[in-house]
């Protein structure tokens, strides 16, 4: 199938949509983004890479970090990592404190952000440096050695960190965070404040379409099982209080961010990144989840 | 594949897990079930059909009973039905009434029991004689007339609604019922009454991994697209406040009923239908989980 | 001290703000009401009694009625009713089920519709023909045999009594209701839809504000110790989610009614009864509580 | 009414009590404290003050100092205050976020540790050095010098302030707390560790029985009517999620601390402070309680 003539379709039908949503505004560094960037890459698991619009434009990958990180947890620490964090559904809007009260301090599962600061808390646990150890492991999968922080994002996102500190602090008291949440929010915050481009983001996802090996140099990430059980808890956690309805529109396991980014994968076949910064009100790329919808619709592959 | 020897072998190794579990005791009919009883059967979407053990023994569907009258009001009311019901995972126990409260009598998916008495409110004014219709709709499905209510289950279940009854005048103070609530509990618990085989319930769900298509006489159910959306919405939601684990572990679109029944599809293969009484604190049957997880690690079969 | 004149001086003060609430629109019985009426009475300890305005209007009591249900319970059971109900300000709006779920039916307070439901519950054990123990009793304590129930709005409230079908509902999944549902609502409509004057209430009031002693036949209805604990609980508990700034500002026990009806006793010295239908946002009646707030700062008398 | 007689038969009938609570231990600097310990203290409006047992032992007065700052605030801010803090009991257990999350913010009243936060923000806003403005205030209105800060006690709290860290957080990101949170919390934890005897605290807490001046220097400290609202603050709201039991059962405005002191006031009488280390699951002293319930039945004073 040719994916570039199917991504340039939807990429020129998807385009005049523009101006439907609203960029991210809670810190300056994402608000001065120019909303009128698209950006589509697909990676095949055969190793193609190709893309659409602006795929080699680098943005904010945000909460797309929450894949990479939980991914570098799982390899060291297996299933013994599911007794401080969930595999649920969350239910509610994706920071919300209410949750983490009735269940102790365990948040449901690793994509909200209170599940995340306890993946990255346990990180900080494995290495010695972090910020470093998550760069090596994101320039690996993606296999180019061209990523870094964007640390004026992440200087940004750390101050105007209320909530997340609310969420680290409220944790701790329940015994479930370890380090200390300042030095947490500071690794926090610059794994969100990654920058990658689309097509850096689709290479650095096609593992999980491809049982768990990397094709670019046959590393074996995570094991068959754990892949196609991440491909599991993407599909049902991976956009925040929209999850099922991007299952039951788009059926494709993948992961959001409010920088616009989304990425998906097609469990044997590809990955897809897109990346448009306007948002809707659950925080997902408003042209990113049209493009998607479109995407398994025209290539009619549904996992269903 | 030989998947009369996968069950099988299955079926020997999990048989003696009787006793980790609870029969469902909120109602003496079902209170007084025998629990040691156990039963698997698949049906192919080329229509062959096998099972093991107790598979053709009649139990009591229960909440099984939901997606059979989801999908007959899907086909009258296409997507206008989700103004009243939503199609995201609820994030607390199936009956909870905090989140109504919060979303103003609204229901997060038809599977929890609000969402399905919604849906049957609707069914209520889509036909004269809802019982009825309900019925043939399901022998249909199942390819034989042998279907019946169990009568003494309804019963006894209407005696013991109060629950039920709460959700339903609670919407209703909402205006998201429109029938008597008593009338509705009627023909509610009737329909989760239904007494059903696991070899019926196979081959009443196998139209869900035929796109749609019924393959006992080729009647189109749901489109194709509909059809794959309920499969997501299977996925995400239909296993209470257990379904991102059942997702995780076993990955299959599916419903369970605290009969001890489970049903679930692999798309474009088959169906498969499980029964054993006994039920993990989430109301699921819990030889019934290990058996459809054992059941995809053996075919190795996972959608994702 | 001229109470009379106290009262009509306050009556040509706030009788200008007519025009600032809403009269509660739930039932068409109640949305029919004159908006612009306004009464106020004062009874004393030592048998006086006077008035202002539409003072000898009859008008709906509503939630006033469950001080007299909780008087003629507690006569009964004593303090083995608080394990039936709670006594702590509920802190949510006055029908919320939140509470109900997380504390397994036990209502925070006998002045939520939930907690008067259980009060009620009681007293249709305690007396076989409860509304008519109910109209008898109230007609002792007001020193009058003209109190009627309003049938029409009894009936209409039952028409519309989905919200508390739905809590009664759901205390009896808790085991917390011992009556069938719909006759509980029968009663608990018909104590609501009591019919009384601003004299009236003022007068079946005063026995608490006289160490439990009706000062008109010289009846202990509760002891000294009791009917000062119900004074605390009107205190902390009778005006819904407002309580605090009733007391706060005005500084009386009392009990308001969304019939536009509030009564509030001094102790030691009378009890209060005003009336005009516009609600605030809370459901108390605006002009009631600006009258109460100016009638303590002008008498001085705050019980701190 | 010789109050010392009093005093001293329920110092005697009560002390036997000793053991049946627990000393507060979420920190060492608490939990090393001598449970066995009991005092109380009655400072009248006309300047007598008298005591027994251990009430001129200095203990941490914690949640107590709450009262203190939130009348140099008032003094200050006045009636613009309510905008920032509401005045409704909370309903739920004293440190909640879930309540915070639904209200944006905003705490109940000033007496849960949010809304104590938020004072302590205010007063940070309106002295230049805070910690020593409140030292020089408590000295003032408990007419002696001779009050400190428990600086273990403080750094201690310091170290284990996950949870209201998390408060402070969470209502920065609502945009309800002006100061650096760190800062802030140092404040907090001094106020919480000033070191007072019964003694002292009842002096310092008998202008509020005395309409607002301070009968040692004549000071008015709050206006008549603003010191009347305080005690119904401190009534509805004063013992956590227990204000409403101990309205009911002891009936007087007051304030207690988790080190086990309760300090309440009879208007225009007295003040009384009781403290006994021994808590019970709500954190009030189980001593203090008993103590107070005795002393109000045996002067037959209550305000209702």
């Amino acid at each position: 199938m040719d994916y570039k003539e199917v991504i340039t379709q939807i990429y020129n039908d998807v385009k005049p949509l523009f101006g439907q949503g609203k960029v991210a505004d809670y810190i300056p560094a994402l608000a001065n983004v120019d909303p009128h960037q698209y950006g589509i890459a697909v990676a095949t698991v055969d190793g193609q890479i190709m893309g659409v619009g602006d795929y080699r434009t680098k943005f904010s990958i945000q909460s797309i970090s929450k894949v990479f990180t939980l991914v570098m947890v799982l390899r060291h620490m297996g299933s013994s990592l599911w007794q401080y964090v969930g595999r649920e559904p969350s239910g509610t809007a994706f920071n919300s404190l209410v949750q983490l009260e009735f269940e102790q301090g365990v948040p449901r599962n690793p994509f909200i952000n209170a599940g995340a600061l306890v993946i990255t808390d346990k990180l900080m646990q494995l290495y010695a440096k972090p910020k470093e150890a998550i760069l090596q492991f994101v320039r690996s999968v993606a296999d180019t050695p061209d990523i870094y922080f964007d640390t004026a994002v992440a200087h940004s996102e750390l101050e105007h960190a209320s909530r997340n500190l609310a969420l680290g602090h409220f944790m701790k008291s329940f015994g479930n965070i370890a380090n200390d949440v300042d030095t947490l929010m500071d690794v926090y915050c610059h794994q969100c404040g990654i920058a990658m481009t689309c097509e850096e983001l689709a290479k650095s996802f096609v593992f999980l379409a491809n049982r768990g090996v990397n094709p670019y140099n046959d590393e074996q990430i995570l094991s068959m099982s754990r892949s196609k059980r991440l491909n599991a808890l993407m599909l049902t956690c991976g956009f925040y209080d929209e999850s099922g309805d991007f299952a039951f529109r788009v059926g494709m396991p993948g992961k959001s961010g409010v920088g616009g980014g989304i990425v998906a994968v097609i469990p044997g076949r590809l990955s897809i990144a897109v990346w448009s910064p306007e948002l809707n009100p659950h925080g997902n790329s408003i042209m990113g989840m049209e493009t998607l919808e479109r995407f398994t619709t025209d290539l009619g592959v549904s996992i269903f």
